[in-house]
């Protein structure tokens, strides 16, 4: 659909355990429908590994090619955690001990030990993000947004920062379930794909109780039109019905 | 850890449904565990929009870095299922019926219709990969393997080609879970680490019940050299428990 107006991002899922299959994933969906919900185009997500040089070329590639960038992982206190130093890198800054963040951190634990007081050491230049639920905080630097990966702490982070993103017009979704094979459904509704340029109509195939469907999802910002081209669906395998 | 040797990977995963979060993605974790297995080290992951020239960009640049490219989604019979001619397009071929394809298919569908025939137009070159599941088949041209996108599929796919794969020492894990706060244990658990660079150490934090811990996951090749740094770390945390 055409939404050259829409901010565009990436996401940058940070952590080996993802890809070794330790850790299942649980907060691309959440950006994923966030995202949409307030006009921004989540165009790519990437899964990479806790290596510094990689972490920092990948940041720095996809915060030129994209309106934002959000990364989840590998900002806590073990030595696995090095997002903080490769964003630095990336920005060719250095980290320092943040003030601010010191503080956050004192509300929940009064003495800081050293691995404490590494989640406190945020690149110069950036600002901090809130944590409301374990007080260490994420950071912005440019238009990079550094979040946990523990799904209900970024999910906080990202509530937090969603009031600095400049946002499109939201992006609404209908959709129908059919219970046919996507083969006998292709052709009609290739040709309502065709008619309607301005929608984005997908086609997502499921078996359930050992019976072939697709789940029909029409997306685009014009929320009567997408209502329209879901019934126009309808309409159609209605009509194949009979065969 | 140092795996020189060991072959990489990356998976592309290709659907706008899964960026939109209209999809919890379940193929990731699969993909990882099945390759660490086979020593193959899934280096990096990428979830791409269905756009022909993303597609073909994202294949190019993923099978010129890494050993094996896996894709997965986007080789149905629907009008937004565009993968195979991106594919095609990235290596400069084009897409042909596939007598075998089409033998396959009809095992299943004695007539075969106009969208169902296009599950069976792969790119001149490319081996057909067995689907015991629905007939359509999934291909292989170069060091890219394209699957499809539903998991069941995908997995008896990978199944049908994991023969053709050469791997490496298979990576061993052990874990521990530790009842603590990260930043209690990552002193002596950066210790531990900086003694064993022959293998990783991750900590992954969770809470349970309330409480905070900590799963730490060793991986390496030795797999008696991550027994040992297991024990090791469970005696430091057990001198932890005092505290």
């Amino acid at each position: 659909m055409p939404q050259t107006e829409s901010p565009t991002a990436c996401l940058l899922l940070i952590g080996n355990e993802l890809l070794s299959g330790k850790t299942q994933d649980a907060n691309l969906a959440f950006f994923g429908v966030e995202l949409a919900e307030r006009g921004i185009r989540l165009v790519e997500a990437r899964v990479i590994r806790d290596d510094q040089a990689t972490i920092a070329e990948h940041i720095n590639e996809c915060r030129a090619k994209y309106g934002y960038v959000f990364t989840t992982g590998g900002i806590g206190p073990t030595h696995d955690d090095i997002t903080a130093e490769s964003v630095a890198l990336a920005f060719d800054t250095e980290l320092e001990l943040n003030a601010g963040a010191v503080e956050r951190m004192r509300s929940r634990h009064r003495e800081l030990n050293e691995a404490r007081l590494k989640m406190a050491r945020i690149p110069i230049g950036a600002s901090l993000i809130d944590n409301p639920v374990s007080q260490a905080p994420g950071f912005r630097i440019g238009n990079v947004f550094v979040m946990a990966g523990i799904p209900k702490i970024a999910r906080a982070m990202f509530a937090a920062v969603a009031d600095q993103l400049a946002g499109g017009a939201s992006i609404h979704a209908g959709n129908i379930e059919v219970f046919a094979a996507e083969g006998d459904i292709a052709a009609p509704l290739q040709q309502i794909a065709a008619a309607h340029a301005d929608v984005e109509i997908g086609s997502y195939p499921f078996t359930r109780d050992g019976r072939y469907g697709a789940n029909l999802v029409v997306r685009g910002t014009d929320k009567a039109l997408v209502d329209r081209v879901v019934d126009e669906i309808a309409e159609a395998m209605r009509e194949l019905e009979p065969r």
